[in-house]
């Protein structure tokens, strides 16, 4: 027996239409990544020794998603037989397997594939292995028939009989073939149909006329879903979020209300964190054990140690790196700043370009200013320091370990560690003020 | 054959004791406004001739919401036919077809609405045409007995006998009437029942009794949906988002969780327009194409325009206008104001009564001071402006184009073109002061 | 006939191994409280004579919980027999009727242990009463086999035969005990089985063998919920979270979008009140009648009066009390504050420590400054004042009924009544500033 080497095809030319959006379809985001990254994702799994994609004309963005695999570019859509040819020179001559994959069905597992691997790879020896499944609603989907000498023939809807339409084991399109007949197999494809395009799917017609058997491996319907609309998108991302929330759960965190915790593919979450409803999760976000996020939480490329509390409504935004047991509140965002150990930032306040020192403790209404439109400076709030509530601290400046800042200050210039700053206007009161205003406006409304 | 003519009733007088409220149980708001709006939308298709809504007595709410058109009161709650009685006077003597339809049933279709007009003017000319509907749980609902040449009776559940009851086609109580039989059938209804009510039901039995014939159309269940208790209101809701999430997607906006995003009947969403996870469109809002919505937005009565970036947490109420490319982040409230093109507004900012010029920034804690407990003033932000923050802006007040606010300022005066404007108390510094304070406390909380 | 008391032994001395969790399996919340303390909630229902809680070696946490009924340490997990075994002790002879509950099965209702109860104390007068269930997946539970003279035997999946096999009727291990058979029963038990362990369910072979009767009672699979993961306690949390919206519509809340609403076990909700989507209560809160509570908002340990308007995005604390007609804005915390009648605080501000009297305005961005890193201390509004936006009250401090504070000032002396206070810098100019500095930056930027 030969030892097998595995190409992979995968098919990403695909326009769309239905999405109605200017971004090539397979680009369109699940769990944070575009679909076509889930579906390379798996595809690596596999180790394969080559790996073409094929995409339309002006999808360079797809080239750039799966860089450093190569791109060739199908510029007719001629069927799905045509699209495969078009990877013909950059995959060559190979006597391996090949899988043919469609960038719109980012579901697929890495355990599906491997069983076609190994269907293929048995000692029938099949020509071609198509992945089937039954769906709820098989509705137009070609069917395989099926008889005792494995696969006879892949039916299309509009060819099929009464009784071909009866059966339930759809066509999914993911194929593997043997590599030594490939370029054969499709060289003979033709056009005469109604739609005139090359169909994929006539191969197994054209290997059983050689001789050949062919078979099929059925596999799961929900990993199988393809995204033609935004609708199809809700639901891939659906699927999806179930498989996520499902680990993370088995992890040891708790969801409370999993069904309203929004997860990115990488997200991270240690043992022992609580989840409350509503919690958005972005992509790179790394939490760690005893954490308590509580609801209306929205991340993105952050860290969070050990035994830190945070939210409600707390915004970690790229570069926040929360430390052991720190406190953040709610309102409050971090961009690109440190928040050391057992800080506590708690309540309606912007911390950007920062370092909040261990133990310090953020009032109220903080702001650090960062930005005076061109560039951007940086605020370092020593250990253990006190920041009075409603206080703009202007970048860039230091304020030193210990040192306590008067509320509704605004702070300019270093302070020292373990001195008090002030910086607000001084008090002035007049009295009657406010009831004679009172009276003049009540007498200019009736008036 | 006559060219037909439409009069629509609608029964609207139910008190929906369930619903433990006071408010009239057709002016439960369903997607953002009253179910009985919902209805006289669907009603407004139908281009009718004459239309009345039977109300109860101290329904003022629901008179004013479907005005121009007449209610009359039904101020004993006799039955449907009765409620059907009090339309007389106002709809007269009419001989095309008289639908009548039911308030707290909002989801009926006009499709629905069309195939029975189409039933009702076909050949076979029915004297009655009800609709009927085969529910999950037929429970006891009334049944439609119908036979070789039609609709032969109603059996209310009560009445029913074993046969009778396993018949899975009930009762909506939606019919259509010929008008020309309509106030003969409702003169000789009878309220000799064990409710002593006066059954609409009953003019199909009337109607063959005359040699007239009678018919039914089947409709979808789900839109057949009486809504008697905040229960079922929240179902109808439910219904009613399922088809504007749909909508949406079909037009071009991805919706990564749709369930958890709410809309109003009049939400008007672009193409390419991405909504993340939670965000609640109120009443009167338009997003523009390629706009970014993040989670935990919160919108009503605002326009948003083309590539615009919203939230996480940005808050837009209503003459919030939001202009091309314009930024408006978390923890953010627009309130009657213009936000123009590129112009960013980012964190923790209160705009109200006020123009932000094209390509301004304002600053991370800035407010406009609109109010002074009796008067709104206008706050005008110049082009290109920069206002520092931790700002309060004094309104009325204009910051000229290009000027610069400096952190923490309070501006109450006019700011020139260009100029720079501080306004804020001087920090001075206390060495050694903090460090006294705290160890002063330490000793008074061991002491 | 002998008049019946009861014992009740809950077993809660599982480790939740699955959890992977440092507490223990029966103290993880559900709908706010532990999964244990809804069962002990369910069991005082039955104004039981004695109650004993078993539970595991270092698991205070539940001995507290239960407090101040006993408990008792099961040292070694040698099965349920055992587990029950360890009850003697504190139970003693008791010749009433003993319930054996669990406490990971927290859903189980009153409603059905009453007829268990029931069941036991009837004419058949059965020694042992076995609750089964019929869930969607029967899966590897043991069935109750079950004949005409009661239920015979309970046969573990394993030892089960085909047929066995597919009698869908379910052991759930809840049991009523007749307690003057129990200890000899438990006493018979033995660990001859492939676990080595004593198994509670041998008790009905053992009281058959003595020639009494058995039966069983079937309850409703969603009251029989085990949790032993994190995903079950997702479920179990849904199950209640559905039961609590329920009784929440029922009582004349409209929940607009129930699935987005996160109650507590002891939240109360008046009439006519309407919650928008995406509200968390937690623990602890209980809202008047004609409330509107939007989007977002966030609730603990406070109370509402009628008529207030909460959000969107508000944020009640514990010790938040709102009064009649007040309204709480976006992005507003409160905190052990009292918020009179028809008080106004309706954006980015932080109240706490505080009173805020009736009729009085908070403007955008005040903040209470009511901690120095060392004491909280008090901040009292008057009766209608008006507090200027963006102003800092530092506290102790008191302002007078009808004073004005101006905007942006930093208050640390009481405000005399009907006085107005401003404390801020003054404001200056430079002309041209901006400008230079603009052309600066983007010199050098170029440079």
């Amino acid at each position: 027996m030969t030892s097998h080497t595995l190409a992979v095809i995968v098919l990403a030319a695909g326009m769309g239409t239905r999405m109605k959006s200017a971004l090539p379809k397979v680009m369109h985001p699940v769990a944070g990544r575009p679909m076509i990254s889930h579906l390379m994702d798996t595809v690596s799994g596999l180790s394969p020794d080559r790996v073409v994609v094929v995409v339309g004309p002006e999808m360079e963005q797809i080239a750039k998603a799966v860089a450093p695999l190569p791109t060739v570019i199908q510029a007719d859509r001629l069927g799905t037989g045509h699209a495969v040819a078009q990877a013909r020179s950059a995959l060559g001559d190979f006597d391996g397997d090949v899988l043919v994959l469609y960038g719109d069905t980012p579901l697929i597992t890495l355990a599906t594939l491997e069983r076609m691997l190994a269907e293929r790879r048995s000692q029938r020896d099949p020509a071609v292995v198509v992945l089937g499944f039954k769906p709820m609603d098989p509705g137009h989907y070609g069917r395989l028939v099926v008889g005792a000498e494995g696969l006879k023939a892949i039916v299309e809807w509009r060819d099929a009989n009464e009784e071909q339409r009866e059966n339930p084991l759809c066509n999914s399109g993911v194929m593997c073939i043997d590599g030594r007949r490939l370029w054969g197999l499709i060289d003979r494809l033709d056009n005469k149909n109604s739609k005139g395009e090359y169909y994929l799917t006539d191969v197994v017609e054209l290997a059983r006329f050689d001789g050949a058997c062919c078979s099929h491996v059925e596999g799961d319907p929900a990993e199988l879903l393809g995204v033609n609309s935004r609708s199809e998108l809700a639901v891939a991302e659906s699927l999806v979020q179930a498989r996520l929330r499902e680990a993370a759960m088995a992890g040891g965190a708790t969801l409370i209300d999993p069904e309203t915790v929004w997860l990115s593919w990488d997200t991270r979450i240690g043992r022992d964190v609580t989840v409350w409803p509503h919690v958005v999760f972005g992509p790179g976000v790394a939490i760690g054990d005893n954490v308590e996020i509580k609801g209306f939480c929205h991340f993105e490329g952050c860290s969070v140690a050990d035994g830190a509390i945070l939210g409600p409504y707390a915004r970690l935004r790229p570069g926040a790196e929360i430390g052991e047991a720190a406190h953040i509140g709610n309102f409050v965002e971090i961009k690109k700043a440190t928040v050391e150990a057992g800080a506590k930032v708690n309540h309606l306040t912007y911390i950007g370009d920062a370092r909040v020192g261990a133990g310090a403790n953020v009032g109220a209404g903080t702001i650090t200013c960062n930005y005076d439109g061109f560039n951007k400076s940086f605020t370092d709030i020593g250990k253990g320091a006190f920041i009075g509530s409603n206080s703009a601290l202007v970048a860039p400046v230091k304020i030193g370990d210990g040192a306590v800042i008067g509320a509704g200050s605004v702070i300019t210039k270093e302070v020292g560690a373990g001195a008090l700053a002030v910086a607000r206007g001084s008090q002035m009161e007049l009295a009657g003020w406010a009831d004679r205003f009172r009276k003049q406006q009540q007498a200019k409304k009736k008036g």
